[in-house]
């Protein structure tokens, strides 16, 4: 008898296991709610966060550069940087990027993007897209703008 | 006899929802298939989703406005109503959401956008990545184009 | 006793899958890496990845043409094959694509680029996301651009 209840108890306890990863499986059941990092207002409302996490997948907002000087390589360390940062506090890091959006002010700054880039996210890099949209296109008279999603 | 019967039934039970939570953790075995909604056709033939959906995530086409007044916080209450109905059709909410993009026909309607967007997608807000495009350049001159990721 | 031992080791073996599966649901316990896909260096460095993976999740980069002719309907279907071969190469299909930006050089090419876009999703297309940016805002001076986020 003994026996026999604690055989049902670890069933119930394996079985509590298992449909939590059933639960994950099956996503209308699912318990799961997004968290978010650095939320930014506007006239006291939320306007948008500096990340956001739901499960193990990270998303990190646009970010720019807005100070001096405005020169692509600045500002692209400076974007970097902000998005690391990001990045850490959602406890992921830069080589943990699986994706990442650049947006640049201007196409002539192509090459000096890719110089402060290159070699930013790891050896396993992750897929990129670039282009460049209206000039003064990027908020702030930021140079570049970059967001990503990775994962923890 | 009976005893061992039913405990490898609970077994073979238990064992069956855990290789369904594993299938989804090892992803060569999903079964997983995406489903869509509001499919747009282009000369009878499948152009573009409204929303697409796989496990618990999301995904919403580019909504733009089309209609009179082109003044930015028309358009922008516009696209917002259309990103809603579509999470609602897929079963998922504003406050589900975890990244937006915005493109804007003119960064001079960036503050006009913010202050119709402010605390539209509830106290936890998505991240969001802002630029403007080439004038013109969202379809059917909208002032304003939104997309998103969520989940359910 | 050998019964026992039996249930034990069951309960073991089930309790590793059910583990597994919650540590999938549970991400900071998970061991999920990313995989990527043919890597492009710049000065011997890595600069991004064709494709990046985590879970069953793909992330195809923003693929160009830049060869002749400069014209809409060629570079469609160039960009076209070119995800197709990351989805491929990834374990994926384009009827398995969930989301699509494209980024077009000149909204003017709009039908142009959706005359050979149509179908080429299957029955169930991606959702997508189409602007114009800045006149030559796209990389090699491709007429469209276009990247991809899929599933296997």
């Amino acid at each position: 008898m003994e026996r026999r209840s604690i055989v049902k108890k670890m069933l119930a306890s394996i079985a509590g296991i298992s449909v939590l990863g059933f639960a994950k499986a099956s996503p209308i059941q699912t318990a799961d709610e997004k968290e978010v990092n650095n939320v930014t207002e506007y006239e006291d409302v939320p306007l948008f966060s500096g990340s956001t996490r739901l499960g193990n997948m990270i998303f990190v907002a646009g970010k720019g550069a807005h100070v001096e000087p405005f020169e692509i390589k600045a500002h692209t360390e400076i974007v970097l940087k902000e998005l690391e940062t990001e990045l850490k506090k959602a406890g992921s890091s830069m080589e943990k990027v699986l994706k990442v959006n650049v947006y640049l002010n201007d196409i002539a700054d192509y090459q000096g993007m890719n110089e402060v880039y290159k070699g930013r996210f790891g050896k396993k890099p992750p897929v990129r897209t670039t282009v460049a949209v209206a000039k003064g296109g990027v908020p702030g008279n930021s140079l570049v703008e970059m967001d990503c999603i990775a994962y923890v």
